[in-house]
């Protein structure tokens, strides 16, 4: 049974619970990381937890621990679980109050819960054979800057992929691909080039896409950081997605149609080898 | 200590606890519900009840509970907590399982919570006095016809509308009011038509805006229902909200700008008693 870490304690993760007053229950009022785990170590703790920090300050939201609190949480439920290869899950919410709308008084300690997912990342039949995904409508909130836990809709995403033979979805707003419903989103037209969504309100600033870019630049490839289409989508010759559990999956069908060949691509293929070493090396 | 209901116990509300891998808390996976109580009876139970299964289905989420058995455990909950006036919330959620956007197999067990609120109803200063309004851009996503847990936003815009000195914020989209924050919006024009939003994805279709409509064409009352723009709430003669917890509330200002004469308007104020009247008389 995993160890799992709620407010301080370790506990078995069936004593692992949160109050039905917390606001993370109640009205989504919390924020999440995932780290992934290679070789009993984290990959990019610096990135998730600058990026935490700023989800943190965008809602106003407490939280007593310093990174390197979450650092020891982390090596502490590493050690404990016995996770070589996997991700750790991270949450904070505004904590447990009696509900109303108006946020409780400023002292109602955040709720911090982590827990261990074992999962071989390196070794991925999903990379290897390359993911179809479709497109859907982007339904979601307009704060997609902030990584919350209102996932309701990536979630159905998800599911709408799956009933349609599909691995993923990718959310289209006004015509344009904004992401994976877990995941950055980029294809690569025909002279070469990376195109991948500009930061902004409408995606997630990726810490991995923003290591994967930078592999990208040190192997002189070019790059856009540009709204896409579709129709574009449907002509490049390669696409795939990044995020901290999958790395680089690239992606061989969209809506039924192939991409390229239909095969994993050169460049995806290439990142994904050359962006797990690069942190594998890095890993703390 | 309040009794709270939890997956078929009732327990102190101390001990009202749920997996940190309820879907609930880290999805916002789950729907909800609030049904007033006034003289310890239960207020248009029927009708939360129905959107209730409106939204288990939109969400193709599961409860095994009628709605005899809704009603018997709302009854305890009522008889437990000697509740003469107040409100019971219902959550349900598509139960705990280890992470994943994915669903969880079709036999995991929703989670079930209830708890109670005691708080006056009917004496309301806020009603009284009426409340001042700000309007902020709707950022939420594009199926607020669901009664999720998706709850960020309203939150803050609540907080916003304190922060403005105002009550609370009624929420607009390509220049338009959909809904306050936790309840429907409504103007009076001068020739004393009630307008309010029609009903589709952008807005919840609340169950006391169903009951007052109702009572507004008992009462030979002139209804539009469609959008209104600011400028037009602006120029109105009157505005008011409605919601299970409060009733009809008048709103007397918008964006510092006083609403007709800046008091309790005639409708709404009729509106009120005679809903409370109604209700009262068919509450279970």
């Amino acid at each position: 049974m995993r160890t799992v870490y709620v407010n301080g304690a370790y506990v078995p993760e069936d004593q692992a619970k949160v109050s039905v007053f917390d606001r993370g229950f109640l009205f989504a009022d919390g924020v999440y990381e995932v780290t992934s785990v290679l070789d009993g170590k984290l990959i990019d703790f610096g990135g998730h937890c600058k990026r935490l920090r700023r989800s943190l300050g965008e809602l106003e939201m407490r939280l007593d621990l310093s990174d390197e609190d979450l650092l020891a949480i982390h090596r502490e439920l590493v050690a404990r679980n016995d996770i070589d290869e996997g991700m750790i899950y991270l949450q904070v919410t505004r904590g447990a109050a009696d509900r109303d709308f108006v946020f409780p008084p400023e002292d109602t300690p955040p709720t911090v819960v982590l827990f261990t997912q074992k999962k071989p990342l390196i070794e991925s039949a999903l990379a290897a054979r390359g993911q179809k995904v479709i497109t859907i409508e982007d339904k979601r909130w307009s704060r997609c800057d902030i990584k919350t836990v209102q996932l309701l809709y990536p979630s159905l995403a998800k599911m709408e992929a799956k009933a349609k033979g599909a691995d993923d979805a990718w959310l289209v707003r006004d015509g344009f691909v904004t992401e994976g419903s877990s995941n950055n989103a980029y294809i690569v037209t025909s002279d070469g080039t990376i195109v991948t969504r500009d930061i902004s309100s409408a995606i997630l600033s990726g810490i991995t896409r923003q290591a994967v870019l930078e592999c990208a630049r040190d192997l002189q490839m070019k790059i856009e950081e540009r709204p896409f289409s579709v129709e574009e989508a449907e002509n490049a010759v390669e696409a795939f997605s990044t995020s901290a559990s999958g790395f680089v999956v690239p992606a061989v069908e969209i809506d039924g149609k192939p991409i390229g060949d239909g095969k994993p691509g050169p460049v995806a293929t290439r990142l994904r080898s050359v962006y797990i070493e690069k942190m594998r090396q890095a890993a703390i």
